[in-house]
């Protein structure tokens, strides 16, 4: 078993993502974190899911997303060959014994804070999910109040383009 | 007709997605962009859905989304009263006369530059959507590749938590 990042190009209507889903589910297939969002082109949008699987489960599923109608195109991007990077919000209480530490703590891992109350603060962290992980473990002792991920969003590294393959 | 984004609390289980997206398709309500994350539980994960509507739509998506096994907590986030935040990678043909002023607009919008070929770079933007749309439109001429987008995150500001409400 190993992670698994699929890459789907797809139609941009409504109904796409549900038949896309619908496939995970009734194959059983469980998926870890999903992205949509729109492409250069907005008749388009790119999925990128994640999901742990074995060989036969790596075939299965780009086959079965193969099929679907509206999906132009699928690819599963190597670890060692793509750009990943996921997005995460993560809000923390803060108090004047704790302050400076988080703050450091922001610095060290390269993060941003965008909202800053007397209580709060919600830190902006952005990197490979592992680096995300272990901003998490770091402000647990703090409190964490809320988290937002984004999940996954990947592309193959050097000059290819999915669609053109 | 505005832009709703709404944050839902669900058990971390598979299904969950599917019968989500099935209630925004059965309604006819259109889904613009959506991502799902782990939270600082991992029991549950956090959806971000954006879709635009009117008032009317606003209630019903709330009121159905309640009714729905597994989920936890359904919130609407206001624009005025959140932090947002969206990742793009974005792949960009680069050659000998454009590679400086793509390195230029690069630094002024303050992203990072994660993977460099002398035909290719991919840029990792982060940002309201707002600013991921006007870097994409400065690269446009310069030949954009292939876009990955991750949806908006978004937590609503200040020393709240949306599961204590």
């Amino acid at each position: 078993m190993s992670r698994i990042i699929i890459s789907v190009y797809v139609d941009n209507q409504s109904g796409v993502l549900m038949r896309i889903c619908s496939l995970f589910s009734r194959r059983g297939f469980n998926i870890d974190t999903l992205s949509v969002g729109e492409t250069e082109d907005p008749n388009y949008s790119r999925m990128t899911i994640t999901m742990n699987g074995d060989e036969y489960e790596r075939l299965q599923v780009i086959n079965q997303l193969n099929k679907l109608h509206n999906v132009k195109k699928v690819e599963i991007l190597e670890k060692d060959a793509s750009a990943r990077r996921e997005l995460a919000l993560i809000k923390v209480g803060v108090n004047n014994d704790n302050r400076q530490d988080i703050i450091s703590a922001v610095t060290i891992f390269r993060c941003n804070i965008i909202d800053y109350t007397p209580e709060a603060v919600v830190v902006e962290v952005t990197g490979e999910a592992s680096k995300i992980d272990a901003f998490i473990e770091v402000m647990r002792p703090f409190g964490i109040k809320e988290v937002a991920r984004t999940g996954l969003a990947a592309l193959e590294r050097g000059n290819t383009c999915m669609l053109e393959k």
